[in-house]
């Protein structure tokens, strides 16, 4: 296999190989998150709520809420195949999610400039209502884990 | 008097009952997150970070030790026995943590005021290399898990 | 039909009471803020940033662009009327700004639920570009200081 | 004028020509906050508050507490002489302040890593009580305002 030939790589095969690298998140597949859009500065990601994420009241654990916006955070925030590293996240908890509810994270690019990022992520459940918004920093480094085009 | 007589609960009693329906947390059990100490506005967490917590650069996820400082969050707003739901949670990710590290989550309260109380949450490798901290803020509903003593 | 007979108050004079109130802040006028629009979950503030307002680097002050998010802030969070209170707000600062910037901020609500509600706030130049962004949590308290109409 | 002459400037004239510099802050003038002390990642920064400075609702407006904690913040960070800006801010405001009462600004470096710094900030009445609380993030540039010794 030689996917790497000169002229057979094009910006539509580049953004292919910046998902698959995206998508191989250990932590992800552990939680069950698909990531189901990635495109430079947008992702959406999805989550079933499952019982063994619970916290001691009985509700969907803040650390899961938080961690399905990070997996999207990740995604858009690294799409462009530079490697971006979060600095700051505050997130407000709006409403609780239950076992079962079917949970939808989007992130939205709000800015660049120079190294640093600025991201906007909601959790929301299918049926709209928010359960988590967040606003979050990226710090982007000099490294691509997929390099830019000549 | 004799406080300990079944059916008379004493404090340490009250506080056995609160310490146990905190360690019942499906999430951090799933995690292999230990609730090492709880008193009212504060708590210690510990957690190894395996390798099915790491993001796609081969580090530990964002949301996994998000998630280790919310359990110690949790544990240390609820430790009164009244429920504490957050707000709002501010992180600041300061450095990486890899697999197999030992992380250490501490959680203290800064404030109350009415329905709202203030903490402080670090994450620190057990060498003592400082990896996340947080300020965060809950609201504390009338209910209380186990009922407060008469 | 004459909504403004007197003593037959309408919405529209009850929207004007509010926005008057919201008016008479003696900190904006202090800074020089014009409140331009105050609608319920939205405002528009503007102000020219004067040599009084730089830091020691000689940039807008940090504390004059937050306090201009601010006023933004409060008057699209009290617009209905109801006394709400800033509980929490997470602010990134993107570019600075200099003396003799036309700076306009924007309110924007994002969700209400019960006491709680959630804002986005931006401070841009005259020209687009974005200088800060805030995410702002308020109480609702149950205080009006323009009552609800019967 | 020999200021460079060896043995004519020590560490305590650079420590001197940096809090001469950050004292120079026309903001923090035009509010009257004084800027007690100026240490190497600590700084102390008082203010009484006027009745210029009330919001709408009477008690002191947001956007100066936050102003007075900035101020003590930009000490604090750039105490070294190396010039450093905000990226972020998460501010909780636990109490309000009213018209009289002195405020007392504190900020204490967290961390320092690369070109990052961690810092808490607190405002309190002279009496004690907590009036808010910042989490904030600064980005150290390569500039120095007062050069590092040879």
């Amino acid at each position: 296999m030689d996917r790497h030939r000169p002229g057979l790589e094009g910006p539509g095969d580049r953004q292919a190989a910046i998902a698959r690298h995206i998508r191989q998140d250990a932590y992800a597949a552990f939680l069950g998150a698909q990531v189901d859009a990635i495109q430079p500065g947008y992702s959406r990601v999805t989550l079933t709520v499952a019982p063994e994420m619970l916290n001691f009241h009985g509700a969907a654990h803040g650390g899961l809420l938080f961690s399905l916006a990070d997996i999207a955070f990740a995604a858009a925030s690294n799409a462009r195949g530079q490697m971006a590293v979060a600095l700051q996240v505050s997130t407000s908890f709006l409403r609780p999610a239950q076992a079962g509810d079917r949970l939808v994270a989007e992130c939205q690019e709000q800015d660049l400039n120079g190294p640093i990022g600025l991201y906007q992520i909601t959790v929301r459940r299918a049926s709209g209502e928010l359960i988590l918004q967040s606003q979050a920093t990226v710090y982007r480094k000099r490294e691509w884990f997929v390099p830019p085009q000549a």
